[in-house]
C-alpha cells in the first residue's frame, strides 16, 4: 500500500455541510435534542450499563438489566424432547444446549413518582444475575426514593431484590403490592406443610423476604389499577397469583407479560411448550395463549422479564405458535 | 386493600439463600465475573449511553450509536411501490411512513491496538445523529489514542467522523485506510465534473474529509488483510469501493455488512429492493445476495451499519429473502 497522492487529498476547496451533500433532500429529523454529554468512560473490559429507556406518554418506562443464567436444557421442557428444544434454540441461533434465561426489571416514572415493577434477584443467586443494583444505580434510581414496589409473582428471581444480602428492606420507604392470591398461597402454613420437600425453601424465602417490609405489604386483584396508569392482567399457572400489566401511556399500552411465557424462541414460538417454572402448566398455557392473542391483535408493545434486553418487542402471529420481534434501540428518549 | 396481617409476614425463620430454593439444581453459571460497580448515574430524562461490547477471541468489539433518522418512504425504494414499503414496515412493526436509519460504527480492540470501522456522521447532519463523540467517549474510546480508522465508503455518514464541525482531523495520529477503488472514483476530478450536480457536494465532502490527514491515508484492495485480524470483502455497488469485512476472533468470524443492506426490515428481507442510496443498483443487488447468501450458510454473526442498534445478530433465510436475527445482549464481556 502506498500513500495516497497529496495533491488529490489537498484538492478540497470550501467545506460544505455534510448533511446538505450526502443526505437526500427532505430528510426528516426525529427530534431536535442536542447531544448528551459524554458519560464517564467505561474501560475496554466493561460492558455497557444495562438499562434502556423508553415514553410512554408522560410516563418513563425503564428497563433494568439485572443479568441472567444459562440453564441446561435436560428437563427444561416438560413436554418436548430434548431434540426439538434444541432445533428451537439452534433456530434463533442460541447455544443448542443450554437456555439463556436473561432477568430484566422495570422503573415506570411520572408525575414525580417511581414505581418498581420486580426487583431482580437481589445479587442472592450467583455472579451472573447480580447487575440489578448497579443498572438500576445508573441509570440514577435510588431505590430509597421508590414509592411503589409491584410484585408480579414470588420467586426468588422477582422478589430477590427487596432485600440486601443481610435480609433488610432495600426499598426503603416503598409500599409492597403484591398478587392477593400470591400472597394466600405462599403463606398458607397449610400448603407449605404439603408441599414437596424441594419446595418449601421458596416458601421460606417469601416469608423472609417481606418480613422486614411488614405493614408496608398490601394485596392487589387481578384485572384492577394497581398504581397510576398500571393495571394489574389475570394470568395465573405460572404461580397460584402470578399477573401481568398493562401501563398506559399517551395512545399507547404496554403489556408487561412478566413471566408468561420464558425464553421467547422457546415459548413464544411454542406456547403449548411446558417450562418446568410453571406450577400449573396447563392454566399457565390458557393464560399465556390469551396474552399473545391479545397481544398479536392489538400490535401493542409488550415486554417480558425473560426476553433478551431491554426486551421491548411486538408479538407476531406465524402459522403456528408466535414471534417476538425486539423493538428498535432509540439513541434519544 | 388491607395490610396483610403481620403474624403471616413475619412467620420467617432463618433465610435460605435464594438460589437454592427457586433456582433449579443444576442451573449453570454463564461467567463468574463480580458486578460491576456502579456507573454515575443517569437523570430520568436521559437515554442509557448507546454503546455495546462484545468478545471475538482475544479482541473486543464495540458498537458505537451514533444516532438515525426518519426518512419518508416516498422515493426510497427505487424499485418497489410506497405500499409494498409501508407493508413491510408494518410488518416489523415500524411506523409505515418512515424508515427509521439507525446509525453504528464500531472499534474493534486487541494487542493494545484500536482500529476503528468506519466513524458516524461527526455530528455534522443534524441532531439526532449526534451521539456518536458521546458515546464513543462512554465507551472509553478516544479518538487521539486510535491506531487505525477503516473506512468502508465515503458517504458522509461514515467518513463524518474523521473531522471536526471546523475541519480537523479528529483522529489525531491515525492511519485511514480507504478502498482503493473508491478513492479512485471519488477524487477523479473527471468522475466529479461529470456528475449530476446534486452529486457534486459529496466529491467535495470526500476531498475536504481527507485533506487535514495528507501523508496518513492507504488504500486497500477487496479481499485483502487491512488490520491484525481484519479483512476486507468486496461488496461494490452502493458505491465503486465499497467494502464490507471479515473479523477474526476466536473460532468465529463477525461479518461487518456495512451499507450492503440498509434497514433489514426492507432489504434483508426484501434482497431485490434497490436504496435511492446504491449508486449501481444491479451491482449492489449482487453484492448484497452473495453476502446475505453466505451469512446465511455460515451461520455467522454479523453487523450493519444501519441496522438497529447494537446491530449484532445472524441472518436467516427464508423461502422469499431473507430476516436478521439480532443477538441477545450479554450483561458480561
Amino acid at each position: 500500500m502506498t500513500p495516497i497522492s497529496r495533491r488529490a487529498a489537498l484538492g478540497a476547496a470550501a467545506a460544505l455541510p455534510v448533511a446538505a451533500t450526502i443526505m437526500p433532500a427532505g430528510i426528516a429529523l426525529a427530534q431536535t435534542q442536542p447531544a448528551a454529554p459524554a458519560a464517564p468512560a467505561a474501560p475496554a473490559g466493561q460492558q455497557a450499563p444495562g438499562f434502556y429507556r423508553m415514553k410512554m406518554g408522560d410516563a418513563v418506562v425503564t428497563r433494568i438489566l439485572d443479568g441472567g443464567f444459562q440453564r441446561p436444557i435436560e428437563g427444561f421442557v416438560r413436554n418436548a424432547d430434548k431434540q426439538q428444544v434444541s432445533e428451537a434454540l439452534r433456530d434463533a441461533f442460541l447455544p443448542p444446549e443450554t437456555v439463556p434465561i436473561p432477568i430484566t426489571f422495570m422503573a415506570v416514572q411520572s408525575g414525580g413518582r417511581t414505581v418498581m415493577l420486580d426487583t431482580g434477584t437481589g445479587g442472592k443467586a450467583g455472579p451472573t444475575a447480580a447487575f440489578g443494583a448497579a443498572n438500576l444505580a445508573a441509570a440514577g434510581i435510588d431505590p430509597a426514593t421508590v414509592d411503589t414496589v409491584v410484585i408480579s409473582h414470588f420467586h426468588a428471581d422477582h422478589i430477590g431484590g427487596l432485600t440486601s444480602q443481610d435480609g433488610r428492606a432495600v426499598y426503603a420507604k416503598a409500599e409492597i403490592l403484591v398478587p392477593e392470591a400470591e400472597w394466600a398461597f405462599w403463606m398458607d402454613d397449610g400448603a407449605m406443610s404439603r408441599a414437596p420437600e424441594a419446595m418449601k425453601g421458596a416458601f421460606q424465602t417469601a416469608r423472609n423476604t417481606f418480613a422486614p417490609y411488614r405493614d408496608r405489604v398490601r394485596p392487589y386483584r387481578p384485572d384492577t389499577d394497581v398504581a397510576a396508569g398500571i393495571r394489574s392482567i389475570a394470568a395465573p399457572g405460572h404461580t397460584p397469583g402470578h399477573s401481568a400489566f398493562a401501563i398506559a401511556g399517551g395512545d399507547r399500552q404496554l403489556m408487561v407479560l412478566s413471566d408468561t411465557t420464558n425464553h421467547p424462541a422457546l415459548f413464544v414460538r411454542n406456547p403449548g411448550w411446558h417450562a418446568v417454572f410453571d406450577m400449573d402448566a396447563g392454566q399457565a398455557e390458557e393464560s399465556r395463549r390469551r396474552l399473545l392473542d391479545r397481544a398479536a391483535a392489538e400490535r401493542a408493545p409488550v415486554v417480558g422479564y425473560h426476553f433478551p434486553f431491554p426486551g421491548i418487542g411486538h408479538i407476531r402471529q406465524r402459522e403456528r405458535g408466535y414471534e417476538f420481534e425486539p423493538a428498535q434501540w432509540s439513541a434519544q428518549l
